[in-house]
């Protein structure tokens, strides 16, 4: 960490993000590229941690460098803090490393007091712009510095309208504004027992600590949580001088993006609104303009806009995302960044950028959120039954796609309720606390708010169908109903929405399979070109292999064999193999079994076509097959002919006090051998009848669960070999097969040396190895990990991203020691991180081989896999000192 | 491994243990000093191992081998195998690196055929001695070969000695031994399909296989998992030419300790039969003379034998035990090996040695096995109570220590038994198969042979009280009961036996504390001088703590607060926490709860006097302290004046999947910082109230139990420091506390150069790591062990001795990772093999400064410690290459 904590614009690059964030590095390339940026400087990145290593406190030394460089931007505008003739203002705002939109703090007009006032009617002659912008200020920096709730300051904005009989704030005098100012102070103190701060350098330093702290509200936790953004990155304070897009009917202020955001296409797409502040277009309260309509509004400003838009693009190489506000007709760039896109749009960008030559393949690759992906694959509106349905209402298509499902009016009962079914959050508008409740969401629905407001954003990121500004639409929030038209729908009632038009319907309409191709297609191809990680899928029937395939899957990493003996043709069969007093007994019923499992593996291998199959051995404890509840098992034994005694007995014999770490897996194999013997026959019989059927090489792979010592797997493993050999025998055929092992087990991992001898393969089941790693039953986590997130001790669900620095590091562990017994083993993951490209990014890393995951993340995978391959290069194992390991 | 399979005893040294086992080795060095010992060679442990890789059989370059060595020997004592006139008979033995008494196979008298007793008839003119030879090899050849009963042939004995109406084997003649030898072939072919083999080259080969099998039977399994031999060693095979102790009144065998085995005290002590083989002696069968008789039946023997005898003592600095055989008239040495020995024997012996300048206190501390310890620490009996106790008979004191148990008669029964409490196992004999029976006995106590009989040396080496040879007793299997004189015991009733007197009484006696001093003390010193590994205690009481203390104890390693929280005074406030629905309430039961705790530490701090203490804070899940059955939580409900409906809501709310993985340790002080809290101060307040009183420098060690992440063990630690620093401010004293975890978690372990940042120490909770690192719930595990056991695919059971491989690979990962962080950080173990030897050695091995156990293995823990340094000299701490781990 250098001494140095603070940058003026001028000071800095766009690749200096890590230390000035995403806002200050692009506001100091844009000064550098001769931009008209009103002059700043950026408190850095090393302050914020600083912040927080001393306590949450800002160190003098750090003090006095603010100051130094507040007296560099004094001397650059010839303006001066709290200053009587030529005051300065400045904005405060937040800035990552990467873009959190609206997730930590802004305060505007910062240096306004009575006397600053003074002068800035003298200067400006606009009393009513001068206490707008005071009583603007002082509602911020109360939220923001003192969290003094902003609503409160909206109802005392509602009691002088309504004492002035006026509906709209624009209708209120600079009388008014001054009289919010002296009630917003009153209210400042009476709450705060402290005077509403006149000093500007202590309104500055305040709002500095103020931002910093914001790093660490409960929606910016949230957001790096859902984001994978480290917690020890930190914000930077960009400290800017003011311009005003509300100095009367010639100062303006919008944003826009270089291309459509929605679809992608190449034209100037965004929202601005005449006499206002940023905070007015975003907040979604006015509705603003489109930026065509500038062209008419102001030439010149459209032209000079335009044409920085075309720069920024061609430097940045990518779609940006820009706000600019008009003083008075003077055109100031205020911020840019590369914009969030819909899934579309952002095939499109890729796509068009490299056909317009301004980038290369693999730079395209890297621009798409793999995670979008999502929204492209899964179904849309049955189009037969969406011509028959009549909109109930239409808004302002913002995030494409379609969601059917109940209506909740706030985000804590939406995220409640999505535990149980397709949610779809409505709300007046959506704010930054709204997160997780929209996250929740299959669809969102807002009554106020453009294309840019929150909503919009936040929901195209996601990929969660949106619309926006649905002006028929009524919340009454104390019965928990909307009204569209004089249709009422109450909460839990479903509705549909149509995210690529801003339909609304009453009701559910049946979706159907989305079609990939287009943009898709190419990416895909691109992707499957550049990648060397396989792509495979979890599968446990023919049906889920298929779509699978037409996701791109390469094979299948795992087939989980339990699932198909809970079918209710099945169940009984097990049952009474699980009931058996002996060998004989039991392997009547495993009989039965083999021709049901022969028949299941049969159809996924004939799907397959010749594509690698894993199939895993029977994992489940044998309790999971039978009834606990005394009136369930008396239901059962009459069922199965037996005594609720003797059926009892069974279940209390099987019964586990940890069943996550018990009787199951490959344990069950050790004492049944006769199990594990009837699968890899169904197995090899399936294989060899589909091969001579298809004339495909099938290579069955048979996986065994639960494995913690080599001797154990070689146990089983030889078993399964004996009963292959003599299946392949008798057949007169030939058939390669593999033996392998799932590594689930931390043992395994640590003794992959040894486990490896036994094992062909290699696959990471990362469910079952974090739950041991962590010490954490999935099953009960729910009940502590709340406190986690809340108190920041996790930043994420060890179960939705691997953990690298534990889970990961045991995995890496294991691949070294791996390879050195069999250098070219095959290692691949069956978790349900296998479709999580941050996890993907690992095991590339590591030297995977394949990443398998559930059909609907084939796509994601392809694309992160790629993405992989061009951030790390090509893997290479080397050897390891294995005293180290 | 070398080319080279086969060794003739010239050719092998004393150092040779690993390829020639203990007794080949011990055989080659013996011949290299000159004795008398009848010539032969050796097939290594490299063959065992071969035999074992190549699929259980002999290859033919081996065989080849073999029978070169075979042809040496026959060159070398001018015999043949087979030869009519001057035939080679040999003994096959098998040989361990380390001694495995009676674990394993031997044939004697291997090479009689008919036409080879015929010659054997010519040349020695005893007819009945080469059938007796010829009859005993058939019945061991069948046994050990082909696994026929024992008890077949036995049987056959018996009925000759029937028909002849005679009682001993003795009186019969050399007719009837040869119609043995025919029943015997009968027999064998009979239930074999075979002809028993003529041919001696294939009688030789089927021994030597045989022997090699016998590595892997059930017994040899069972003895090696409980004295930690690795199944990989292999047995080497002994092929020696025979000399016979049973051809007349001037031959003879014997066994033999340079010191006594029992006492220690220095002289010849052991018991030879003339006319007899070796069989005979150990058996048991006939009662045997003692070593001193054979002064006045053979003094020229005797003198022989006591000068070979104190040579072999100086030579191999320790009390050996051998085996001769007189073959008319001529000394033979057969066997000498490091002997077997009582507790207070091992301690006399190892001071002695010493004392007579024969070996260094290091070399004397080597010889003590640390777990026979157990036994002098153990309660004896009570005097009082035995001066009034009447002995219903008396043995041979086998094995010293007091036994009180219930009966039973044969090992299963009394291996299940004694999970229930307390056993005594009563045999006519042992043999090799009651080896695990004997183990989880008490007392062994045997109506026949010797005290070197099977049941006396196993026995003392497992550190059992032992009696042997009571006549008195006499068992009826059928009634499962035992009569001694005019008394009966039925199965499940209680006797107690004196294993240093040999009384056995009817009924149980009172037992008190042992006394060490003496030997013991002095050993103690010794091993406290050397050790560099300091040794703690898992103590929960001030009584504990006492005992440990008096067992040389240098602190606590663990103090576990709930068990404190179960007594039936703490429970109801305990309860009242848990079903608290606020902060406040929780609040109000947490204050009554510190009053108690306070002085349970108190309690504790006043005893060690100075020594550090380690505390856990609350571990167990809430739900241990409720009830689960209805009819419980109803009475409960009552008791405590709240709805069922209620207390049952909080049970079921409580209620989790997999407890031990689940809501418990650390995660309920995230999520109730105030128990940690209460703990805390509790500590704390403890702490400076008995500085204050005693002037002792207390310095308590707060530990935070499993941890999984760096951010987590912060949140609590710092809560504990926020109490503790106010607790210590408002007291006006000084006092200095440590803030450290439990390592019981992989992911800890994993990432403990974060976690060390957090800790100032760290304490190896080896329970839950093992549990964890396997994905074994202890609870559950019962189910499918005893399957892994029996099919040897675990050597040991995990959570009696610690996995070097996987959970001692995660220990040392941490260590390492802990030392980068903090260089000084004391790493410690808590689990329960910090009281077992072979994990002792593990933790030196990797630095840790100490380890804890139960107080009554302090005493073991000391001398392992100081026979870890002695092995491995002072640990080195090295850095490491962060990438690597």
């Amino acid at each position: 960490m250098s001494n140095k904590y603070v940058y003026l614009f001028e000071e800095g690059t766009g690749n200096m993000r890590e230390i000035l964030g995403g806002k200050g590095a692009n506001l100091a390339e844009m000064t550098s590229l001769g931009m008209p940026v009103p002059p700043g400087f950026t408190v850095s990145t090393d302050a914020c941690t600083r912040y927080y290593d001393d306590g949450e406190r800002i160190d003098k030394e750090i003090e006095a460098e603010i100051f130094e460089y507040l007296s560099k931007l004094e001397k650059i505008t010839g303006k001066k803090l709290g200053d009587g003739t030529a005051p300065l203002l400045v904005s405060v705002r937040s800035g990552a490393r990467v873009s959190m939109p609206g997730m930590m703090d802004t305060i505007l007009n910062l240096g306004i007091n009575d006397t600053v006032a003074g002068a800035m009617i003298q200067l400006t002659g606009a009393p009513r712009f001068v206490y707008d912008s005071y009583r603007r200020f002082i509602q911020m920096y109360s939220d923001v510095v003192t969290g003094l709730p902003k609503s409160n300051f909206e109802s005392y904005i509602a009691m002088v309208k309504d004492r002035r009989g006026v509906t709209n704030d624009s209708e209120l005098t600079a009388d008014d504004m001054k009289e919010l100012v002296s009630l917003f102070k009153d209210f400042y103190s009476g709450n705060t027992r402290n005077t509403f701060p006149d000093d500007p350098k202590e309104q500055l330093i305040e709002s500095v600590k103020a931002v910093f702290r914001s790093w660490n509200n409960p929606r910016a936790i949230a957001y790096r949580r859902m984001n994978d953004i480290p917690s020890y990155w930190g914000t930077a304070v960009t400290v800017q001088s003011m311009v005003f897009g509300n100095m009367g009917d010639d100062s303006g202020t919008g944003v826009a993006f270089t291309r459509d955001p929605a679809t992608g296409e190449k034209r100037l797409y965004g929202e601005f609104l005449m006499n206002a502040q940023g905070e007015d277009v975003v907040a979604g309260i006015r509705t603003p303009q489109t930026i065509d309509q500038l062209k008419t509004i102001s030439p010149e400003v459209y032209k000079e806009f335009a044409a920085t838009a075309a720069k920024l693009e061609l430097h940045y190489k990518d779609m940006q995302d820009m706000e600019f506000t008009i003083e008075r007709g003077k055109f100031y760039m205020l911020q840019t960044r590369n914009g969030k896109r819909t899934a579309p749009a952002a095939l499109k960008v890729a796509v068009d950028l490299v056909g317009e030559g301004m980038c290369t393949k693999q730079e395209a690759l890297l621009k798409i959120e793999p995670k979008q992906l999502d929204s492209l694959i899964h179904p849309g509106f049955d189009p037969v039954a969406l011509k028959k349905s009549i909109p109930a209402a239409t808004g302002l298509a913002a995030s494409p796609g379609a969601a059917c499902g109940a209506v909740y009016f706030n985000p804590d009962d939406a995220k409640r309720a999505a535990k149980n079914g397709p949610v779809v959050l409505v709300r007046s508008e959506t704010s930054p606390e709204d997160i997780e409740g929209m996250a929740a969401a299959e669809g969102i629905l807002t009554a106020t708010g453009g294309r840019t407001s929150h909503a919009a954003v936040v929901a195209r990121g996601m990929g969660i169908c949106c619309v926006v500004g649905c002006s028929a639409l009524r919340i009454n929030k104390t019965e928990r109903s909307m009204t569209v038209g004089n249709q009422k729908v109450m909460q839990g009632e479903f509705i549909s929405l149509d995210g690529s038009t801003g339909n609304v319907y009453i009701g559910s309409i049946p979706t159907v399979e989305a079609v990939v191709g287009g943009y898709f297609a190419t990416i895909m191809e691109w992707a499957d070109e550049i990648r060397a990680l396989r792509v495979r899928t979890n599968a446990d029937t023919p049906r889920d292999a298929a779509t699978a395939l037409k996701f791109g899957a390469e094979g299948i990493g795992l087939t989980r064999t339990e699932h198909m003996f809970f079918d209710a043709d099945r169940i009984p069969v097990m049952r009474e193999m699980i009931i058996s007093e002996n060998t004989e007994q039991r392997q009547r019923a495993l009989e039965k079994l083999l021709s049901m499992q022969r028949s299941d593996f049969e159809g996924i291998f004939r799907v397959m076509q010749g594509r690698p199959v894993t199939i895993r051995l029977l994992d489940p404890p044998l309790h999971e097959f039978l009834p606990t509840a005394d009136d369930d098992i008396a239901d059962l034994a009459d069922e199965m002919g037996v005594s609720f005694k003797r059926l009892k007995s069974t279940v209390r014999s099987l019964h586990e006090a940890n069943p996550m770490m018990g009787y199951r897996g490959c344990r069950l194999s050790v004492t049944y051998p006769e199990i594990a013997m009837m699968q890899a026959r169904a197995i090899i019989e399936a294989a060899i009848s589909v091969k001579r059927e298809t004339n495909c090489d099938i290579i069955p792979e048979i996986m065994i669960p639960l494995v913690c010592e080599a001797r154990e797997l070689k146990y089983v493993a030889d078993t399964v070999r004996e009963v292959a050999d003599i299946v392949i025998k008798d057949s007169k055929t030939q058939l390669k097969y593999l033996v392998g092992t799932m590594i689930e087990v931390p043992r395994a991992a640590l003794t992959a040396d040894e486990i490896a001898k036994e094992a062909e393969f290699f696959s990471f089941g990362t469910n079952d190895l974090s739950q041991l790693t962590y010490a954490f039953s999935r099953d009960d986590s729910g009940k502590f990990l709340p406190y986690y997130f809340e108190k920041n001790l996790f930043e994420n669900d060890p179960f939705e991203h691997l953990d690298q620095k534990g889970v990961g590091k045991l995995m890496d562990i294991a691949c070294k020691l791996a390879r050195m017994t069999r250098s070219d083993i095959h290692l691949g993951i069956c978790g349900e991180s296998g479709g999580d490209p941050v996890s993907i990014e690992f095991c590339h890393r590591i030297g995977l081989s394949y990443v398998s995951c559930s059909p609907y993340r084939v796509p994601i995978a392809r694309l992160a896999a790629a993405q992989s391959q061009i951030k790390y290069g090509t893997f290479k194992a080397h050897l390891y000192d294995r005293n180290l390991l």
